[in-house]
């Protein structure tokens, strides 16, 4: 049986015969290894909260002020790892109280008036998403950058484009690199919104029927730079949707990593050869000498099943509780701690991939070949004033003629493509210069170069703007 | 073998002898039974499309026309249920252009110049999402309103508020209703600004490599009502992320529903005995005459792990897929569909319980015991100076003697309190009448009339808004 | 509202004024679509259960015998397709007890004496689940024997290996077919588990109390071929476990399908070039002329998403719910169906792709290189007496002596090698035959010829095993 | 940049300058402090390994002797704590491998000739998993003991049995109980079949070709206490699912205890009030001092979406990567003891909750009514030769009738029952009592008596089989 003192913050009711905690209860039921991660968070809504109750004349000010400063000093036991936990100590709350109390005695044991652990740990929690989003979106730039530099680099490295992992047309390397930074761009969106949408203090809210003491809930929100308050307490201390929120962008963005991972899994290949990963971001093998594996790549694929599973974690633990808090909510932190970061890593193996890796842009060429000019040669149908249905269907012929042939596209004589379609002439030619053709991808959003600057700066301003945040 | 005829948008390369499609596949690969749903926004997309091919004088206008008119003679036959399909009917493009090439020949071919249907479908897919999401926030609202009459026309109405499912202290029965409500309000938001984030045209993208015709995509966005073009056609043709998070809005929303289903279906078991479900809204047993069952809430809480499930498939649908187009997405409508049906027959049923279900204030009333003040004993010893970490544990004492008694709080006398604290006076006998103590806790957010009615306000300004859009 | 017939079973007690259930509830709230499924199984069980009692003298045998003559007569309306449903069908099971009732009057009424729809919807999934199970394993024993019969076929083809997708070693393309086959003969052997385990009868079991009236469980469980009863009737009407197996072991096969598939994609390409995927199960692209899209495998692919969330879904569905029947647990059918019906599709393309897809054995052989002997080449050292450890890092220096000069590990001559390690010998030449290598893995499950023939016997066996069943 | 030092095991190609790993992707590289939990099995298996090499004469007797006397020097410094971790341990093997070298010099180094970590690490994992299937079922097995004692001391005590949370029909508390036990014995089952299942050794598959050096896997496999080996190397380094089967079992275990702890938490509410937690398994309130949560069932119940996370994590993880090692693979361990972890937590406090709550039979009994008999009328009329359904009918309208008048069952005059049909009686007065009631539900598996009598007798059988494993 674990022990339960004077400290534990319910202790007054259950006897000392019976009230002992279960031992795998108490360590299951504590959250101190999880919630000690907002330590900081947690005092500076003490301190506010502490103000707070001077303003209602709860305490005076003087009270205030000392709980601020012995608040302080505890902080600072947390940053120099004196900290000294209790086997009685279930959260980082009980342990800041505690410490205060132990501080400056029954002053401290006025910080908690009107106050709860339900309202005090979801105020903690949103404290700590912002440092959550800040850490998060920066590691998603961090990419974007390197990304961006990558695709500066490169302009006018071609390579084939897939589709269902099939040659289709080619584009640009940068073109490429580009269309994975706009997914992770969306996701500082999100993040962004979110940030915005959670931003209401919970504070205030009680147990769950709200404050009877005249805390000015408005003036807590401005101290802790809310923009407003939750408007039902009923409902804030149950909520835990701003979690479920972040864990959500973690797991999308976790999902745009494991596609671009993907993607260079497959291009590092031999058969591919497009890219080198550096050694850095590679590992040997313990049996077979030659090998150099792309695993760190293959780990950031795989972190997002895992991300993942914090989502549907949560979401599982959520669904069909009573309203208002129930325990069950406790695991918020794991899920959205863990999602947190694993992301992180993942962000920084992947900055670290694109930053060092080498293009084989003599491999990229190579593997461009005439019959992904077929889309092309149909424009040239087109041009011709053949309907479009109509020239995709002559050339869907001529790929078969050649293909039967052995022979790739350009290789059939004029002769034979008029067979097929009477519009072909001699300037059919004209259509075989990969650069040429990708320069024609002008639209915006393209794949020619002039598109793909502009790409660039909208990039770039994108990345300016998060700067200013 | 299921035939492939030359209406099959690929047929020109595969040839008679091996060219037919395995039987099975191209039933998995139809997608027709689905995509149907937005022959609409397909046909839609087509016209501004031939008017954009006009502008860039790859049709005449005298083309774009002819499509135009055609293409509203099909819409006619799809909302008349005379549409046709053919075997070779891949999917509602293939359906949508067969029928214009019936109609009006030639002409009809040169549609598809430059588009392919991997920006087709996300087009359509983007202008479905638009309805998607209006319907949705329409059965929210609903819900919203259903609460909000419910809580205007029971103020005053008393009932225990639970944590972890015991009784915690006195709250209003219409701050417990508002506090589901403003669950659903959020849902609402951020459905809001999915809309705003994904209103970006991916028509012009081609099948990866964008556009090599001229045609203006800026044009193209400002006539299909987005606010601009998405900026990378690699990253346009295999996004589907505006898909994961609307099922995403849905799931959370479900998991609201949940909640809310949960107390309900407690708050209707004898032993609570707080809300009668509407017979409407109940189903019987065949073996047991006697039973009423909620099985409206039961199905409502259910389908929870349906939609949801929608949103862990998409997400491990999309994992580890290369960038770009691959044929794994095209279940993103599946998984789309199926959560908006079922939230929206969740949304249904919820706002037809909650407008039907009857309160028994008698039972709800008779639930509130002395036990569920001691918070507010705590507040009467704090206000005699008593620091609220103390007050606490007297007053914690004071509920181990009275249960010891097999007494109710008030049934203690004041020697016998004063015993345990010194500071308990005459005047404790003010701290028992529910709900006066219910009316101090006027905090915003709280459980007062007063506070209550702030959030009916609150809520009917949003509903108001939300009638604007 | 919906009408409300004396035909609902459960209608006695709901009046006229408020009885009626609402529309969208009992759209809802009818599982027909689904349950008409096993029809079959609910006129299989209720037959045995009219047997049942007559053996206990509930009816007499004449009534037993009129009720089993009246369910063929249902039966054979379903088979074809003539049956009628009324807006009041709830269920596969009102429908059948009402034909019963119109067919044969006033005995019908007597069939459902002492059973509940609890214990007969459980009993007729259970029946269905041995259907659902004869019928996946089919599928899976299909995909076996198509894959075993390439592996016969090919015996001898070599290619790489490839571990993270990187060249490891040489072996052969039987091996690496048959590797997939052992997953697949587990998912066999997990449904036969499933199949024993599931393998009591519900019935019997009533609402959740049991049977008053003296029905033999024993006697109907041998009479519907089940090996025992449920052991607690509370247990048996709540329990969906043998549900949630049957997805579980779905889910898991549509994972090793997803394995398969991406294997053959990446092999698919124009890169790997090893194999051709069949016409019949590649599609083409509406832009681009040229392409051929392994588009049966991208659905296989993506299909374990939809798979694997039926399983989560009905994981979520069931956690947190109150023991015994609760309406959530209808959505069982809906997982159970889907998992089902979308495995069935998968295993059905895959079983046709690996049929007829066609090896390009010289672009297989000619991807080994050198270097993917690397491994052999330090086995050589190990014979020679070194240690292992030592001969590997030996040949690592090999591996970036040969890289470092642009040159194949063969190319290195021999007095270079001495540099490295003195045991190097003339001898090394012989270590660069690929095929003479392969044949050394001959341990059981290696890849030497010998050993692949084993494996094939083995499957052989195991498919006439399941032949047997 | 963290250190690479000769130790790493696959140094030898990557050179200096560049071949220092990534910090970060070391950091997530490293398995180590997962996987230094199944030192003991990397031991052991590594202890046999080295006698089947000198079996196969690839190292000498004595060889093998010093590698089998070094490694129990390892051992025993995991188990004293003293081991010591360098920069460059990777994992458990590289500790064991690193130690082993260090402590006998060259000798150490002939131990992996032959394997590969692949094979290594599976085989670890097979044999950790014994562990963890015995550790589960000996904390399931606990939980039945539990169980079956609270309901064999119980027998006799009525309650209402519930389904659809409304009173159904009259059961024993100890059939409720039992109920749950026999979810959670199909769930030693479930384990016992995955023990045998996954019974087959992989070592001697190297790295994915098998064993090319004679060592003898049927022996390894005896020695290892393995029933055969596994049937193909390339499967086999790449097979995952016995811990995915694991994961598994562990989520379905989950939620039958999510199911228990629902039930729990809802008859320890006040208006249930037929269970008290004891206060080592209930926590208090930080406000309110009155509060005694169930927060112990709270976190089993929430457990389970953390539990079930793994099992949706690793699908997705596994989903889609080509077959045989990929990196990926690595994180089948932390989801793995995650989930063993936490369901080992949730059984001990269910153990505990069961072992210690007070069965308040007042309660119980009170909540019994005479409408949840109305099935027992409908038999009654049944007995006088009303068909079944027509007597549901009959009782409706009784219900209805009494309800209207707001009376009880039995408080209808024999003349008002004969109005609605001619049938009743006045025996009817017999069918009142409840524990008379109960006991005529005697089939196997029913509330009566001796049914239960006989499902503890079951449940006792299979606890002692289960101790003879």
């Amino acid at each position: 049986m674990a022990q339960q003192s004077p400290q534990q913050l319910w202790g007054g009711r259950f006897g000392d015969a019976e009230g002992r905690t279960n031992e795998c209860l108490a360590k299951l039921n504590c959250s101190l290894p999880l919630d000690s991660r907002f330590y900081a968070e947690d005092i500076d809504g003490s301190i506010a909260y502490a103000e707070a109750l001077a303003r209602a004349e709860l305490i005076t000010v003087k009270e205030a002020t000392d709980i601020g400063v012995a608040l302080e000093v505890v902080r600072r036991e947390w940053q120099d790892g004196t900290i000294k936990f209790l086997p009685t100590d279930e959260d980082v709350h009980t342990v800041n109280e505690r410490r205060l109390i132990e501080l400056i005695g029954d002053v401290g044991k006025r910080l908690h008036t009107g106050r709860s652990r339900n309202d005090q740990v979801v105020t903690d929690m949103k404290l700590w998403l912002r440092r959550g989003i800040r850490e998060t979106i920066a590691g998603l730039r961090a990419v974007i950058v390197a990304a961006v530099e990558q695709a500066s680099n490169n302009l006018g490295a071609l390579m084939p484009g897939y589709t269902h992992l099939q040659r289709a047309q080619p584009v640009q390397f940068s073109h490429w690199m580009l269309s994975h930074t706009f997914a992770l761009q969306a996701d500082c969106q999100r993040l962004l919104e979110l940030k915005e949408r959670a931003n209401l203090l919970p504070l205030g809210s009680g147990a769950l029927a709200g404050n009877p003491l005249g805390v000015d809930r408005q003036w807590l929100a401005k101290r802790l730079g809310f923009a407003g308050v939750t408007p039902n307490s009923m409902y804030a201390v149950g909520d835990r949707d701003f979690v479920v929120d972040f864990i959500y962008c973690c797991s999308l963005a976790s999902l745009h990593l494991s596609r671009l991972a993907e993607d260079l899994i497959i291009y590092a290949t031999k058969e591919f050869d497009f890219i080198k990963i550096a050694d850095a971001f590679s590992t040997g093998s313990s049996l077979m000498p030659q090998k150099r594996n792309p695993d760190s790549l293959e780990l950031v694929r795989g972190i997002s099943g895992s991300i993942c599973s914090s989502l549907s974690g949560i979401m599982m633990t959520i669904k069909g509780t009573p309203s208002t808090y129930n325990k069950d909510l406790q695991f918020d932190k794991q899920f959205a701690f863990d999602a947190f970061d694993r992301l992180q890593d993942a962000l920084t193996v992947v900055e670290g991939v694109i930053k060092t890796m080498e293009l084989n842009r003599e491999s990229m060429e190579m593997a461009l070949s005439p019959d992904m000019l077929a889309t092309d040669w149909a424009y040239y149908l087109v041009r011709k004033g053949v309907p479009f249905r109509q020239a995709h269907h002559y050339i869907g012929e001529v790929v078969a003629y050649a293909e039967n042939l052995g022979r790739e596209l350009n290789e059939i004589s004029l002769e034979d493509l008029q067979k097929i379609c009477k519009h072909f002439d001699v300037d059919i030619v004209e259509v075989v210069d990969y650069a040429a053709n990708v320069e024609k991808y002008d639209v915006p959003g393209g794949t020619a170069t002039q598109a793909i600057k502009e790409q660039l700066k909208t990039l770039q301003a994108y990345l300016q703007e998060l700067n200013n945040l």
